[in-house]
């Protein structure tokens, strides 16, 4: 597949600034790009890479709105493509010049496993040794790859994209376009223990998994039942590899949840709250929209909205970043303390002898 | 279903005061509760909600033992059921409304594999694609659910509850009821390698894992054989999500280790120790008994029985809640350090001029 | 099996002094051994053991060189055998005693499900339930046990042993006798997103996964496919459990990455470098040759070859042991600043009499 530049930039809706005839065979990064690829260009720290790129094109925001740059400074031989969001506009390209693998073709595995009273929408594809128990109903498009488990009374949306190897328990409700990845289990019964007579005994754990449209899952995940009522994943909200979330837990949406994270029993998340990697949250705290928690701080209290945490014990980013510069450098402050009781010890004599 | 809270209170063992006669059809939250519903209050934080609860009978201790409260001061229309241990006494409830589904019928699914000198006994059921390899012995109404591999020579006892999506690698033991949740795999090589040559070299695991009665094990866990001799989980302790518990580990009875918690090598905890979440040990130390860790404290030493550790590194609790107490004012204390050291100047300028 | 110490020694390199026809029938640590076993010693902290062990026979390195012993002080009736390498002739004899189980007899289940133009070199084995997609190749003698996935277009080298419940993804390629545990996922999705219109997009994630030889990855580990190219795991690397790699990472050879550790994208790790338990890195940073970094640790920063770092924030471990010791010690700092401000005050206020 090829496209000249003049045809890629109609296709993105960005703008050309030379070079709209060269023809684009690929895309890559801007340090491995070679001739015939399209790149891009969104951080300023990857700006002096414009020189040496040996890319045929490269996606760029106007010049002066994320940073500035010179087009007699650009070989004159690179097209350029003014986007006002470049990494979006590559992200397309991406899609054009990589299409996603085409889904199985419709159908049940003869080796899958359906129970009674299930709903297959049209479209719906359940692969190899999987498990499809009583009264699932799976909607239109939903692909269900090989020795993956959906337990009884689950439904599914529309073009949900599950396994291999995902395990959903029953009772499960996810939205269209979910996408689930491998090892990733849904509905796992909440940590609950209640204790008597010097043992733990076990707590019902009765309730269910909530998940909105277009939540993405990654692999090795674990999601928890709620003890009673819903674990709730909001739509649009996107969750990366080996991530804990326990029961009762609500997240918002369009939220981001980096790698390794656990989310503790009952917390709720706004919308749009990002979670870097291995973060540790406790149970029953709120976190407003658009808060950001830095990596692997661990949160013990409610975050305002729209605040920037990090640390562990986590507190506002800014007031962290005073004390981790005192703290590195703690071991000169205690030499200070030192020297000021020797020079005070010194004063003190000194009077005693002026009296 | 519905009972009165007589009937109720004499399943619970529990006393009335009040309301005896009212029907209840549910369990819930003392937030969600609705008329008709029976909830709990074991908590002094929640004591506000009892003036606002929709719920028409609540679980409590007797006044006095946890907390204060005044029967005039709650509404006549709520009955009260007394009981030592609320949480429990609810945990009953619940069971009693919402009985665990029943595990599937007994029997071997035509598509499970079934090694040779296999044990079944009465009442085991064997799901869709499992394989049970050869000389394995499974105990009486022991389920293994789809997807699940059994090891050879691994033995089961009664009332297992395994899987969907579980491993259970050769020789593994597992005493009575023990549950094991999908994607958790038992019995995985130990991480260990002895270096020559400039690279390493695996060495053999050629141990076990013992695995007590009652003992719950989350999803995504992994328990690594001992290198030599057994990796153990005590009777009644109970297992969080994506625990990673290393060879020759050996964990005692009740304990509570909660999710994203990891073990290394060789480390014994006593029994009834609870670790809270992404707590990490390293190898070759010892936890006594009722030993608490704080979620995300490293720990690098023996603890003695009955402490509060947190920190990483991990210390007592109440010294490490003075040492955080003075990091978190440390750019203060900086500031104060410099204040003095101008005072200081000062007095030794003015103590030179003096002379 | 039994051998004689001579005969032993023979297999394993060793020089024997005294002993050599005591028979050895079993292998063992020095705490456990008993009568008829051999152990080993490579640790200075384990030599009081070696008056009290049971055990018949004992590798130890030659006196002086890892640590001093006297012949005439430890019994008699234990034969030594010398070695330079104690653990690695260790290993090998535990190899010896306690060969590894054979793998199943190569074939293909005919529950196994193998798509078209597959490569099945000798002595392959596919176990049940096992899908291998279309275009992939198993190299001679490579194992994968039951119930575990093979995408379309991955390419395994010989002798490699995966699963059961393995996950590899379209288009990876692993090297030979790469051993992989249950509940793993080779070239799940990187995790990536544009943000545009307040929504997060999904960026394809067309890359894979390169695996070199004799690379062993532990139970429950996510290694995240190139969002374009390759990530990377060198030869020779070792991964414990839990472990998440995330996207265009790329990992030098005979690296040790111990379990729950998260690198995040597109980091490049040197040769030699080992990572212990539960550590993060952030995304795009190098560290070097023969990098150790300790335990928790975060990473937010390249680190130079042939450092040891440690700390969230990760500093060069000197440094942070200097730092943690003045934390720990902090309260009394704090206070010492207290009683110097008072000092200072009674100086001053002497001063002010004193004119």
């Amino acid at each position: 597949m090829s496209l000249t530049v003049q045809e890629l930039a109609g296709q993105l809706g960005a703008r050309v600034e030379g070079g709209g005839e060269i023809t684009i065979a690929g895309v890559r990064g801007i340090e491995t790009a070679q001739a015939g690829d399209l790149t891009f260009l969104a951080n300023v720290k990857y700006l002096p890479y414009l020189k040496t790129t040996q890319a045929s094109a490269v996606i760029l925001p106007p010049s002066g709105q994320r940073f500035r740059y010179d087009r007699s400074e650009i070989p004159s031989c690179i097209a350029l493509l003014i986007h006002d969001n470049p990494y979006f506009a590559f992200l397309q390209a991406l899609t054009l010049f990589h299409p996603p693998p085409s889904p199985p073709a419709p159908g049940i595995d003869p080796s899958a496993r359906i129970g009674k009273n299930v709903t297959l929408a049209e479209g719906v594809y359940v692969g190899p040794s999987c498990v499809v128990e009583d009264d699932v109903a799976l909607g239109e498009s939903t692909t269900i790859l090989a020795n993956s488990f959906v337990g009884r009374g689950s439904k599914l949306g529309r073009q949900c994209m599950i396994g291999p190897l995902v395990t959903i328990l029953y009772g499960s409700t996810l939205g269209d376009r979910v996408r689930i990845h491998p090892s990733t289990v849904i509905g796992s019964d909440g940590f609950g223990y209640a204790p008597e007579g010097g043992q733990h005994h076990k707590i019902p754990q009765v309730g269910g998994v909530t998940i909105g449209d277009d939540v993405e899952i990654g692999a090795g995940c674990t999601i928890d039942r709620a003890t009673m009522g819903q674990t709730i994943i909001g739509r649009g909200t996107k969750i990366d590899n080996l991530v804990q979330i326990a029961h009762n837990v609500e997240i918002g949406e369009d939220c981001i949840i980096v790698s390794q994270v656990g989310i503790s029993g009952s917390t709720k998340l706004g919308n749009r709250v990002t979670l870097a990697g291995q973060v540790g949250l406790i149970g029953h705290i709120e976190l407003g929209d658009n808060v950001t928690v830095a990596a692997q701080s661990g949160v013990a209290k409610d975050i305002p909205a729209n605040s920037f945490y990090f640390g562990s014990p986590a507190v506002d980013a800014s007031r962290q970043k005073r004390i981790l510069a005192s703290v590195s450098s703690l071991p000169e402050h205690v030499k200070a303390i030192k020297r000021l009781e020797r020079r005070i010890a010194e004063l003190e004599a000194r009077l005693a002898e002026n009296k």
